[in-house]
């Protein structure tokens, strides 16, 4: 018998998540039936859609991405050894059945090996070679269709989907403009090749801008939302896109009662903008998996650096993910157990 | 010698324009020359978009499109008693140069025989048939892109264009909503087929929409902006489709400064929303002629009831434009000469 640990959400949260919004459940693992996999998961992803997405009413298991060793098999397809990838939430153990078809409606029914890392460490498949980094790229492209030399602005730039997709929007010959919320930021950003990143929390963010952007901007990355999105989409060009990937300024809100922010109708209008809400969860598997391809094929040419925030213990999962929600992150927040 | 006025505008608006910020200019036309046509102008439109846009800096001639008479021509195509559609601002007479490329940049060059309107109104080329008829029409079709049984929320229901898309959204099956600001136009949009109109002045604009579309909305049509369009914004579907094609609510307003709403990002992110401006403006003429035909076609066939606002003088033409600003329209403002 395996003993195994998971957090369950027994509260709903109320602004930012408490310790004791979250109970660690321990339980025995019965035997391996036919079909299955039991798992020992190696890395877990903490990352802002946890604070929304509840799959169920409370109490409920947090969703997370994990890297995993199978360590016991009753699948051929992935033998004792494999490493994988999947959706299980925050776990140590985890028995998975493996003839489960994956449906995009059943957010924890991902399934699938680890890709080529090519010797970079196994935790980018839950980062810059994962989820994060094919929102990135998905969202980005497919959305912004951004073109060699237009001026790209990214929010939440030293988050793990933004400055991946800083890094890609200079791969294709954009100049690019990252927002983040400390000085130390702001330098890693303009290291890994940003032409300019602002603090936001001490910049004056209109100006700021108008100075980077001279000529306006045309492809707009927002993770964040609030006021400073809004000042961002003022200084949009005609034809200008916007995708709305994440908007963490709003996470922690009571949702019946958002804050308000510059109205955005009128620019939308007058220079035609298109503003677009996207989810990963909305792109099939196969092209997350060509996300992931040409991700890793950058990583190892060295055109994209893919940093990440390590903690460590299962114990630490809870302050890593709310010290993510604080923007203590430099690059992808994971946890090795 | 033919005497002409026009109207310029001498003083940058603020706020609602004001009678002494316009000139009536009286002028004497020269001699028409090769390829040019003398015509007397019968219809001029009142559109919310002279609030905003300027051609150039004051003094300038208001923009606006007319139905006129060519009474002297040097132009075969356009021969003595052919009437015309063009965009020659606030005018009684107006030589045109029929050479002159329609040009999608200048936006004073557009010129073409008036459609036939099967002994409907000449006026209905600078309404339903026009302009407003077509940017409801590609506006709506090509950005919302409506699928039968879908909800569609229309704000400024009872204007030129609001009055259009309610009914193009009725032929293409889908239940519509239309907002407006008077229980008299409320009772007229249900009158020509709207499942349900509401004054959003008088009403609680949250909890009527919810009773109108339990099933949320789909589509919106947006003629407004401002917090009317973010609660209506708020109660879109997943994957909802949103065109922003006027901004009425904040053309009086300082756009240096303009007022908050409650911040859109968020729902554009939960519910993947696409979000769009739309300029009638962006589009070719032949798609525009391809509007009007379909619409024509449809007030001949009685699917599409095409009010108007009718306003008579050269000299009224500011009262019917500041009238109109103020909501006083019924269907389309137009002033005839």
């Amino acid at each position: 018998m395996v003993k195994a640990r998971k957090y369950v959400v027994k509260k709903d949260f109320d602004g930012l998540p408490k310790r004791e919004d979250f109970e660690i459940v321990e339980y025995e693992l019965p035997p391996i039936k036919n079909g299955e996999i039991l798992v020992k998961v190696e890395w877990v992803s903490v990352d802002p859609y946890m604070r929304l997405v509840k799959p169920n009413p409370v109490p409920y298991d947090i969703p997370a991405f994990q890297v995993g060793l199978v360590v016991e098999s009753k699948s051929p397809k992935y033998p004792v050894g494999t490493r994988i990838v999947s959706h299980k939430g925050w776990r140590d153990y985890v028995i998975i059945d493996t003839n489960k078809p994956y449906s995009d409606s059943e957010m924890f029914s991902q399934l699938y090996k680890l890709p080529d890392l090519s010797g970079f460490p196994n935790s980018l498949a839950i980062g810059a070679v994962g989820m994060p980094g094919a929102s990135a790229y998905l969202g980005f492209l497919d959305v912004c269709q951004p073109k060699a030399g237009e001026t790209v602005v990214v929010t939440g730039a030293a988050g793990a989907v933004g400055s991946v997709v800083g890094q890609i929007a200079k791969i294709k010959g954009c100049k690019v403009i990252g927002f983040a919320g400390s000085d130390e930021k702001v330098k890693w950003l303009e290291e890994i090749g940003f032409d300019k990143a602002i603090n936001y929390k001490t910049a004056d963010i209109k100006t700021a801008l108008q100075e980077a952007a001279p000529n306006g901007v045309d492809c707009f990355f927002d993770n964040v939302g609030g006021e400073v999105s809004s000042i961002i989409i003022y200084q949009m060009n005609q034809g200008g896109r916007g995708v709305v990937v994440g908007s963490i300024s709003a996470y922690n809100e009571d949702f019946s009662n958002l804050p308000k922010a510059t109205m955005l109708q009128f620019p939308i209008l007058a220079k035609q903008l298109k503003i677009q809400g996207f989810s990963i969860t909305e792109c099939d598997l196969n092209r997350q998996f060509e996300a992931h391809k040409e991700l890793s094929k950058w990583i190892r040419s060295g055109q994209l650096k893919a940093r990440e925030h390590v903690t460590e213990g299962f114990e630490k999962l809870y302050d890593a993910f709310v010290g993510m929600l604080k923007g203590e992150n430099f690059g992808k927040a994971v946890v090795k157990l």
